[in-house]
């Protein structure tokens, strides 16, 4: 919003003065015809984008201006900041309806749209792809115990592990948010308005933008061996797909098994890279299923506290008590259901599971998700009890 | 927003039928006469609130809501939800100035307002306190180096780690923010809305609420040992507040020292507690000091590719020219600021730091971060030089 000191304007209206110049085609053939992304806050005419870049970050880019620590007209300086492994493009990221939650061309605005930039228009990468190396404990373990092998190359003699890396921030493309969702454009966008307390009136004012930069986590994605060989049908690939827990993932809570299955996949990955095929671990940054933490605390509470203990029998009926909806188990239809070809699943070892983390697993092979063996009955889950909070 | 099918309310003003019955007292001497906390988003009279509970989470929710899974009207049951560890009240949460980025009621809504919860006002708490056991390999290496002991309470045999641990939402009291960033709440406020392209016009449209629950990530608090030892001032604290490195705290990424601080931190923690005191981690959820990971993989690129190489010398200065704002040394000095005395700094044992996060170790040295020897000169920041893009 460009406003002059004297005058805030609180919502913004389709017509004169506030149609972009930089119209968006999504799914368009190239990145020129499909048009940058511009969520500008300093900069409204050009804008095409609700919300603003970086999200959630732009409160805190918010409050840097706010103490005079950061011009409100700044702009990135994106000197050589281009991807270290140049990426696409592909066939579906012309396709309007099977890219609908990035920006396939996010990570390429330095290159396609220099002339722009060069003009000074407010243009910023939504993707960035760097390289890195990786120290993991359970990686060292996995050499030890002759798992995993050292090859001067994925794995060096050190145990570091070599990988590509981007960050994805969201860009919704609210037609096709709403075609996933089986709802109208409409009432997916006055939904969000109103679910949210009414953030960001132009999804209800401005039908004629249609893509949203929401305030929410991105997903990292992290590439073992060959990124190429992720897009070559005659190479396989080894994923995981994984919902942020920091209880678990930093701090190695025992209560669920969320880092062992991540390191556990890193390992498979670092296998199929070895193999010449490639890992990918795309890590979705929303805490506890997008519950939040304070939601899985108070869930935790309520599991350890009800009649009867901590029981697998009841994991999902505590958790809907408390978020009011159900954890499911969506990951694999979401997956197959966009065409994507799962050849084989493979299940964490039982020695990864850590003590307290039973009830959780078991509750979710009775309740569908990937076993191997014959899922648990009722009567089983009632005898899967996890520590009472007087253990801790 | 209570609308009717009919009609979306865009923007509320302050006056007749907006005035929430729960008036906010912020540092009122009790819960009931500060209020509860209302950010409902079906229930528009009682709000009391700007944004929504579960901040960026509440985008989630509208999605739930918006494909059915989810009522609109839900409503969290509470029941066996409350801290598993009772703490408070302390007189600091009586003191308006004090506190203004949380809500110290916050764990206790269930209790201090039962009867409203019973009359279905939406009342949701912004602070979960649980138990937890954690396993980490770094606690494991600690015992085997005889660094650690166990002692069956704090350490268990089998190595795992009990704490007790909070998740808290932010909840702003604008004047106190404002207060604490030298600027006017209307300043503040109208910043907030328009750099973030437009979030919530209720920060410009209802000065009359003065509390904010934003979009961001919340804090985890981590403690070691015996709660009340915290504010006890007979008995030592160690403390370690870190900021979110998703890269490093969860995939050990080499390039700097955030998950070897934190591991060092709970190690100290652990020592602390096992004397007498106590421990406790702050973990901020601001990824990359708010920057976001994908301003900060895009920083690592222009890192690595500037003339000479990734050198401690322009560590700030390529931070700043992509971020456009300098990452800094602000955690001692908010903390002495706000009247928490540091009776002693511990440092990062050498063996921990990995390879390549000399560079970001030596510039910040030199920029005033806590060393105990000399800081690095200017020369010396020239010849800390780390991994070329083609070593990875």
């Amino acid at each position: 919003m460009s406003n002059r000191p004297s005058h805030i304007r609180l919502n913004s209206h389709p017509g004169a003065g506030t149609v972009s110049r930089f119209p968006l085609n999504w799914g368009a053939p190239t990145a020129q015809e499909r048009g940058p992304v511009i969520g500008t806050v300093n900069s409204g005419s050009d804008r095409n984008a609700i919300g603003a870049h970086g999200g959630a970050y732009s409160v805190y880019r918010a409050l840097a201006v706010s103490s005079g620590a950061m011009s409100a007209n700044n702009r990135p300086d994106l000197t050589n900041t281009s991807p270290t492994t140049p990426m696409g493009p592909f066939p579906q990221w012309t396709d309007p309806g099977k890219i609908v939650s990035l920006d396939p061309w996010g990570a390429r605005v330095a290159e396609d749209f220099a002339d722009e930039l060069r003009d000074g228009v407010d243009i910023r990468p939504t993707i960035a792809v760097t390289k890195a190396r990786l120290q993991l404990g359970e990686i060292g373990e996995a050499i030890a115990a002759g798992r995993l092998k050292a090859d001067g190359q994925i794995v060096h003699e050190t145990g570091d592990v070599a990988v590509t890396k981007a960050a994805i921030d969201p860009v919704w493309y609210l037609p096709g948010i709403a075609e996933r969702f089986g709802v109208t454009e409409t009432a997916l966008r006055r939904t969000l308005f109103e679910q949210t307390g009414g953030m960001y009136a132009d999804l209800v004012t401005r039908p004629d933008i249609k893509v949203f930069l929401p305030p929410i986590g991105g997903i990292t994605l992290y590439i073992f061996g060959d990124p190429a060989a992720i897009a070559d049908p005659k190479r396989r690939l080894t994923c995981r797909v994984h919902d942020e827990c920091n209880g678990s993932d930093v701090f190695g809570s025992d209560i669920c098994t969320c880092r062992p299955y991540l390191t556990h996949g890193i390992e498979e990955c670092i296998r199929e890279a070895q193999d010449g095929g490639a890992g990918l671990i795309a890590y979705n940054r929303k805490e506890g299923r997008a519950l939040g933490e304070v939601t899985k605390f108070l869930v935790y509470n309520a599991r350890k506290r009800q009649p009867g203990g901590d029981q697998a029998a009841t994991y999902f009926e505590r958790t809907e008590c408390v978020a009011g909806v159900q954890e499911s188990n969506m990951k694999h239809d979401a997956l197959t259901g966009s065409g994507i070809e799962i050849g084989e699943r493979v299940p964490i070892p039982d020695y990864l599971i850590p003590p307290d983390a039973s009830v959780e697993m078991e509750a979710k092979k009775a309740a569908g998700y990937f076993t191997p063996d014959a899922p648990p009955s009722a009567e089983d889950l009632t005898r899967v009890v996890g520590r009472d909070l007087e253990q801790f």
